[in-house]
């Protein structure tokens, strides 16, 4: 199905006021969730409205939660997220950690007690399409073996970088998570039938595999570089923790409140035009792209692409053609 | 062979004097490549002796020059490394990184026109043992292609995270390049006559191979994660040119100053005293450490460890049985 922006903003706004957010704050969220959406990650924006509400109904989300300032010193806030929407608690981060880093030239905002934020990439786009560098990340329950064992006990905690793009176009943005493929992924391979293109993960026998039906099942999904990703994986849920005052994956298994409930985010934000004074930061990221975008293309590949430039592609065809949301993800929601 | 740290480092000092280095600047530098080798990094430990007198006598690295300040904002300094000896510009920069976060809890050093670091992790376990977070990198010359594309166009750029340790021990460090594996493992495997563990790039037709002797010849590595490391390494190169100042693997590329000729590198080093105020630090590493590994074994693994415990295991042999040097390396140093 494809619907304009507005219908799709519309119907998830109504949705949201319904469980008990403000307008103000239901029209928030319901424009990230349609920003997500637009941008090709369905995933994020559309798919997740009735998991959101679900929370709600069970009490992982307060609606009525903002958060609170925990502390301050320097350039660094600490804020208790008080269960309150991740979306409106990790935009509020951003707009302290940017204030921070006009006054400061770089400032780090940590959220504990907050819940799912849904798309890491918003928070970055955010920032860049503001004129600013951003670093970011959230820990998240346990999803992922660690390199060497079979039982989930890392988070799949996504890690945000994102800058501001060439002649004040699309941001540069990745937003990657520490596993070579999102549940979401295996299950869509598995209903078409086909295979991954790479292993993603291991089968209960323990042989890497590319049948994503047998890792859904297994649960061993795999990070990305093995034991690199295991690793950085790791470091994210401690430094989360640790530079927001929060918890870990250890906790959030314990207490159990849906994905990401009570969750840890980092917000790092520095204003690149304060440390690229000799250098013009368009030009840099123009050259670069260039240069990425001169090697020869390689065998049965797709082109070269630069971090968040497959956006673009879905701009255009949801310009076109409106946005596409999924026949039953869209039931699902009107009928909330 | 085996020999005593201070036999390494006081041979590695009367190199590093003989080709100009003052005697302070010479005990520092010898005293880190001797550390590198302690902890098993070999390949940037002593290995990179030869390497570093050879960019000396081509004027590469300039031995008399020292780190100068460019501009200062709040938490952020811009430095001008002078293409002075790596070791001692990333060194300075992590001391003024922990001096700008004693006074606004988050600092942040961008050194341009640098060289080589030698190993990234140094300056993580620099400013953990001291007991601050870092997150750092550097980006360097291309040697990797993008993914898509056949030629190199993106640095194995490392990335640096590191926090204190439990228990005063040794710190949580995750010192990652993005390649899967580095050209010296594709070397070692191929004399030992083995078979990469997973595949570790393409060989000149374009097929994903686990034979190292195929992808020395195609030069054609595989990032991390395929196009997430891709996009990660590409990230850390535009981030280390605006964050610093300075320039990326496009200009090193054209310059050709040898292995980060010209690079920039980013420091940025956070008090955690100052963010996690109502957890214990040491008890939140200790927990998820131990929730970790917690895990059941994976079939045919070797357990499963938390970043930068492999170090451990280095110094318990080179403890015992003195620090490892291969006679061919060491023969060439004694020859310098």
């Amino acid at each position: 199905m494809r619907l304009t922006f507005d219908e799709i903003k519309n119907e998830i706004k109504r949705v949201f006021m319904k469980y008990g957010l403000s307008e103000e704050k239901a029209e928030t969220c319901a424009r990230i969730h349609t920003e997500s959406t637009y941008d090709g990650i369905y995933s994020h924006g559309t798919n997740r409205v009735a998991r959101f509400v679900d929370y709600i109904k069970k009490g992982w989300v307060d609606v009525h939660a903002d958060p609170s300032l925990d502390r301050e010193f320097g350039a660094v806030r600490i804020y208790n997220g008080n269960l309150g929407p991740g979306i409106l608690n990790a935009l509020y981060g951003a707009d302290r950690a940017m204030e921070l880093a006009d006054q400061y030239g770089i400032g780090m905002v940590g959220i504990h007690n907050t819940t799912h934020w849904m798309r890491g990439g918003t928070y970055g786009l955010y920032v860049a399409k503001r004129g600013y560098v951003g670093i970011m990340w959230t820990n998240t329950e346990a999803c992922m073996p660690p390199w060497g064992g079979k039982d989930c006990r890392l988070g799949n905690n996504p890690f945000v970088m994102a800058m501001p793009g060439p002649d004040g176009g699309a941001p540069v943005l990745l937003d990657m998570a520490m596993s070579q493929y999102s549940y979401g992924k295996l299950q869509v391979t598995r209903l078409a039938g086909k295979k991954l293109p790479f292993p993603g993960g291991y089968d209960r026998e323990g042989n890497l595999t590319d049948d994503p039906g047998a890792i859904e099942e297994s649960m061993r999904i795999l990070p990305i570089g093995y034991w690199k990703g295991s690793a950085f994986a790791f470091m994210l849920d401690i430094l989360g923790s640790v530079l927001s005052d929060g918890v870990g994956a250890v906790d959030m298994d314990a207490a159990t409140k849906g994905s990401c409930g009570g969750c840890s985010q980092v917000m790092i934000v520095i204003d690149p035009k304060k440390t690229s004074v000799s250098h013009d930061i368009s030009l840099t990221v123009k050259r670069a792209e260039e240069y990425l975008k001169s090697a020869e293309a390689a065998e049965h590949a797709g082109g070269i692409r630069a971090p968040g430039e497959g956006i673009e592609k879905f701009h255009a065809d949801h310009d076109r053609n409106g946005i596409y949301v999924d026949d039953a993800v869209w039931e699902e929601i009107c009928a909330l």
